[in-house]
Order: structure tokens, then C-alpha cells, then sequence
């Protein structure tokens, strides 16, 4: 990495939580020029007193950042990269509100995007009617371990070797990973969008496992192994159904998706035959408690923004999901809240209509020929039609 | 009661389970003739050599039994008074078993018959093609509430002081409600077997808890408050609208039914302005443990004979049961069990094609006046047509 490079790369961290702290604070420290953005003041209180973050673990230090703010103009102006670190329910809005602001050139990266979070973004930003040339990319996991441990003070646990990202329309990929090297050489670029977005462990680890703990979590405040007790044989059977569902969604819109037995293989070196051994054979779990309420982004999150994407996906490619069907109604009935009508259905990811080809055409050129109508029937489609998105 | 009633009154107990051999215990004491039957011969052998049962807690004594058998044929012939006391799982293979073997006018309780329990008997029976005029009936509730506390033991805890019943077609409900009184005071006829069927509160207390505290059943081998810790607010929320889908269905069906509250207030008078506050106020819940497995009845015979029958209902009356439907779904991943295809189906109620007036035309008069095809479109359908079932 390059000091010069440094000074060219202005950054806006978008959200103010464990992750944005730590991410605002970690390339403030690396040298760049840092503008970080909550919607509420009073995570930015304490911050804007110390004009910044410090940070503590695998990095520590004090990350002087550049603005601190409410307004979301201010925090983009001028930056070359928009890192977007707020949960994923929180996507629509931002690109609701940064829309009218983007200027030419910008990258917006989501970290994570869970799943369709780069398509949901650009679809908006389209609604909108604003017509700036910017990359709009998602990451498939976020880069930090890290929590919030004191005012305007952050923990940086660890930070993962690798995370795929992709942008929309997938060419761009590389211009991506390239501009988001000189911080963070641990970016790699998918294959596309589908790829990061098929590939969303949370989905599986997350929704399930809480729902079918549910009284013990409110009962016991939490205070039970997540993995270690709450994923029992019974609750295996059921997740391992769930991303059965999820990696044929995969297949059928040909993407190569990691199974979560391959994953945790990968990730943490655990052995099984069944994804039950593999849990319990994490180290990494051990001791990992489990949420102290019902009314959590395992929920709130990766039902709207993992499993309806996921299952809507699975309408377009004809393939069922029960299961994962299951977990969004029992979910939607715990919460009193229409997870499929919150959530990332086709309609929302601009996907409406379109069948598994015009889709990949969208992810890897960024839009869509729609062969035009009045063909007679049986006549060939021809290549001429209208450019849709 | 009466001594020279009681020995004309002869009964067969069919099923050696906990129910079953207080009932036969109970009915021996009482002075009747009584045969018991079990499918496998483990269950009676305890019972063969003592030739009864010894009964204590709210009943004591040694009730003398008749036959001990697990020949069907040898149980039931010349008996009055078929009682059936399995799981509601096994009523299909003793509706076959028993079908060659049925004599007129002898009357069938199934104790209790889940949701449906009496119609499919009925079909079951009317496919094997025996065409005797038996009374099919099902009590709503067990009457008893009883464990095997040893060999050829059985501890009565309580007996119920109501329990409503109904025969296939309905006007026969009085005849069983006159020919058990002599035994069984507590018998109350309901309107129909859609009456008893849909009221089964079975199907809102035991399936969803059980998945939904399934980890903790598995780890804990059920070391918890199967209601007070296992119905924490999350889990009420899912179950209130599971009673509300059954609610909707029965009324679409122009039954009355009790919502799990109201059934609260009236059977244990728990207040509480919802279903949580209810079951937390609710004393006969208190210490009462969950079940050690996850492979128990309160999901192998609650989800296919009695969610499946609900959720079969509310297609036929074309109620949606979005929350029903997600428990049984699950409930299959769970078990590797596809409890859609097991369970009590339309077609295996003998209900299918037909509307809801049908419905009650069968269940009321035992069958079914099908109009004639080919009547031309939109002329009124009269009265005549084929007697189907």
C-alpha cells in the first residue's frame, strides 16, 4: 500500500453501529480521508466530542475521522467509495436518500449485501430516475469481528483473510476490487451479484436456529450455547433442509453455491458427516451465547433480506421452498410483521418477469433486453427489443 | 346405574396403551364385560398372567378382564361397544383390520378422534366394501387422565367431568350418548363430528411448542415447564394465530368453535387477557415437564391427524393457513417425515370434491346427495343425483 494512493481515496462509512465504528476508525488509521454518517445523533454523540474512534484488539489506535454527520449529502460529497455497514433493512432507505447525491464515478459497496442487496439498491436507485454512472457492489460477509465496547471506543476481534465481492453489472467487478485494494487487499471479486448473494450463510445459521429456540432465548435471557446447544439433531435436520433449498435455488440459476458443511469445512477446519457433527465439532461455537431476545437481527434481517430473496429467486427458477417457506411465515407469526411483504421479493429486486437467462444478463451487463411483443407465437425472439434496466 | 344394564353391555377395549388399560380396568370394575386388544402381544403380557389390571389413584381395585388378545376378530365380536384408544395414527390400520369383522349396530368410539378421526373410520370402512350398520363416533378428549405405573398397573389421576362426542351421521349421536351412559355419565352429544373435530386444542398446544422448543427437549431431555418456560411470549404469538387459522376454518364451516383462551378460562377458569397471561396463570401447567424427545406423539400424531385435517378443511372451505401450514412443513424437515402425504387429508376424509354444504349433508344424514353431470351450464341443480358415501 501507497501513502499517495491514500490521499487520492476518500471514504463514507454509512452507519454508525459495531461495524461502521470499527471500519470508519480502521481506515482513518491506514491514512484515509474518513466521513462517516449515522441517521440518528446519538450514536455520533461521543464521536463527534473525540472527532473520532478509538480502536482496540487486532488493531488499535486512534482513527481521527474527517466528517461526522447526519446528513447524508455531506458524508458523500467528494468520496470515491460508499461503504454501506447498516443492517441490510436499512439498504432501501439509504439508496432512497443518497440517490439525488451520487456523483459520477462513486462505489458503493455493501457490507454484506445478504442476499439481493446490490440488485435492491440499483433498483432503486433507478426508480428514482437518476441516471449517474456508479458501481453498485455488494460483499458476501463483512470483513470485521468487532462490538462496540465503551464511547466512541471499538474492539476489533478479527479480520476475516478473504471476502468475495461482486458488482453490478459484474464487469465492474474488477474496477472494484482494484479501488478497494490499497485498504483492503482481502477483496475478491465473484463471479457476480447471484454468486454473493446465493452464497449468504446467515440464512441458514440464523432464522431457523432462533425461531426453534425461541422460549429458552426469552425464558433464559439467551444465557445457552447458540451452536453448541441450540443446533441440536433435530434443528440440523431442519437447516439442512433449508440450505438444500437454498443451494438448488443456486443450481437452477447456475450458480456454484458452498453447501454450510463445505463452509464451515472451509471457514473453521470442522470435520462431520452431517452438518449436526460439524457444528458441534466448531471450536470457533463453543461458548458463543445466544441472542437475549427474539427481537434481533437474525430475525429482523436475514428473514426480509436472506430467506424471501431466496425464496423469490426460487419462484423465478421454478424451484420450491418449503422449508425456508416455513421459516418466513412461523417468523412473520412470532414477529406480528408480513416478512414476505418487507422482504426482497422479486418485484423489489427489479427481477419481475424476467426469466433465468435475462437475469444473468442483468447481474454480468447491468441490463435487460426484453424481446419486443406482438411476435407471432412460435416465431424465433429476435435480439431487438428494449433495454430495460 | 344399573346391574342388569350393565350385563347386557359388553365392551371392547382396542389398544393396551395407558388410556386404554385404565379404560378397561375401570369399565371391569364398573361390572362389565370387557375384552382388551393390543396390535403387539408385549403390552398384554403382564395383563394375561394377573387376567386384569389393578387400578388406584382416583379409582382402586383389580378390574377382571374378559379376553386378552391381539386377535381384532376375538376382541370385537358379540361386544357392544367398540372403544378405541390408540393414537390417532393407528386408526386407520384398525378401521381395516376390524372392517371384515363388524357387526350390526355395534357402535365405534374412537377416544379421542383428533380431527377427523370419525370421517376417515367411515371412509376407510366404506372402501373395504362391508356395508353393516355400525355407528362411527369420536369423543373430543381422552376422559382419562392416567399413566402404567407397573406391570398390568395403572394410576388414574383424574376423570373428566365432560366429554362431548359425536356420531357419522350426526343423528345417531344420541344412541351413543344413551348406550355409554351406563358406564360413562360425562358423554355430551356435540352437534356433528366437525364440532368434535374442530375443537381439538390438541393441535394448538402440542405441535408448534414442540418445535419450537425443539433443542431444548433434545438437550435438556426435557428438564423444563413444557408451558410455563416453553410457552414464552414469541411462542404464544405463534400459537394465537394458529387458533385463529382453526377458528376461521371451523366457522367457514359453520361450526362454533373455542378459542384456546376461552377453553383456558372455562376448563382450568385461567384469566389472562391473552393467550401467554392465560397459560402463565394457569395452575395445573405449573411443574408439568416437556416431553424428553423430540419424537413424540404432541408432533407424529398431532401434525398428520390434526393439523393436516384443519389445514385440509380450510382448503375445502378456502381459508388460507399460512401458520398451520409452516408447523406441518417444518414439523416434515424435523422428522424426515412428509406428514402432508401421511396425514389426514381431503381425500382420505372422504371429502374430496365436495363443498362445504356437502360437507354437512355427509356428516348429518351420512351422505351425499351429488348432483347429476352434464346438467347445462348455469341451470339449477336440483335434488336428484348419485348417494355416494
Amino acid at each position: 500500500m501507497n501513502a499517495e494512493i491514500r490521499e487520492d481515496i476518500k471514504f463514507a462509512v454509512v452507519g454508525a453501529g459495531n461495524g461502521g465504528c470499527a471500519m470508519a476508525a480502521h481506515l482513518a488509521l491506514m491514512g484515509f480521508k474518513v466521513n462517516l454518517y449515522n441517521r440518528s445523533e446519538y450514536r455520533l454523540k461521543d464521536i463527534k466530542k473525540t472527532g473520532g474512534i478509538h480502536l482496540e484488539g487486532a488493531v488499535s489506535g486512534f482513527g481521527r475521522l474527517d466528517k461526522i454527520t447526519t446528513d447524508i449529502e455531506e458524508a458523500i460529497r467528494d468520496v470515491d467509495i460508499i461503504m454501506i455497514t447498516t443492517p441490510a433493512t436499512g439498504h432501501r432507505n439509504i439508496a432512497k436518500m443518497a440517490a439525488p447525491f451520487l456523483q459520477e464515478d462513486q462505489i458503493i459497496v455493501l457490507n454484506p449485501g445478504r442476499t439481493g442487496g446490490a440488485l435492491e439498491f440499483k433498483n432503486i436507485i433507478k426508480q428514482t430516475g437518476v441516471r449517474k454512472e456508479v458501481i453498485i457492489s455488494e460483499a458476501q460477509t463483512f470483513i470485521y469481528a468487532c462490538r462496540i465496547v465503551g464511547p466512541a471506543r471499538v474492539k476489533i476481534f478479527s479480520i476475516k483473510d478473504r471476502v468475495d465481492v461482486a458488482a453490478i453489472p459484474a464487469y465492474k467487478t474488477r474496477k472494484v476490487v482494484e479501488k478497494l485494494s490499497c485498504a483492503y487487499p482481502q477483496f475478491h471479486a465473484a463471479e457476480s451479484v447471484l454468486e454473493t448473494s446465493l452464497n449468504n450463510i446467515g440464512a441458514i445459521f440464523h432464522p431457523a436456529p432462533t425461531l426453534l429456540n425461541s422460549a429458552r432465548i426469552e425464558t433464559t435471557e439467551g444465557d445457552f450455547q447458540y451452536y453448541i446447544d441450540g443446533i441440536s439433531p433435530a434443528v440440523a435436520s431442519v437447516i439442512e433442509k433449508i440450505d438444500r433449498e437454498r443451494i438448488k435455488v443456486a443450481n437452477a440459476l447456475k450458480v456454484k453455491a458452498v453447501s454450510a458443511l463445505e463452509w464451515l469445512k472451509f471457514t473453521y477446519g470442522s470435520e462431520g458427516n452431517s452438518l449436526y457433527e460439524a457444528i458441534q465439532n466448531t471450536k470457533a461455537y463453543k461458548g458463543l451465547k445466544a441472542p437475549d431476545t427474539v427481537h434481533v437481527r437474525y430475525i429482523f434481517e436475514d428473514v426480509p433480506e436472506s430467506l424471501v430473496p431466496i425464496a423469490s429467486f426460487g419462484r423465478i427458477a421454478g424451484v420450491p421452498t418449503p422449508v425456508i417457506d416455513s421459516v418466513i411465515e412461523m417468523a412473520s407469526a412470532m414477529h406480528n410483521i408480513n416478512y414476505w411483504e418487507k422482504g426482497r421479493t422479486a418485484e423489489k429486486l427489479g427481477l419481475k418477469g424476467l426469466s433465468v437467462d435475462q437475469i444473468h444478463q442483468l447481474v454480468l451487463e447491468g441490463e435487460v433486453v426484453i424481446p419486443q411483443r406482438g411476435i407471432a407465437e412460435g416465431e424465433a425472439q429476435g435480439a431487438e427489443g428494449d433495454v430495460v434496466a
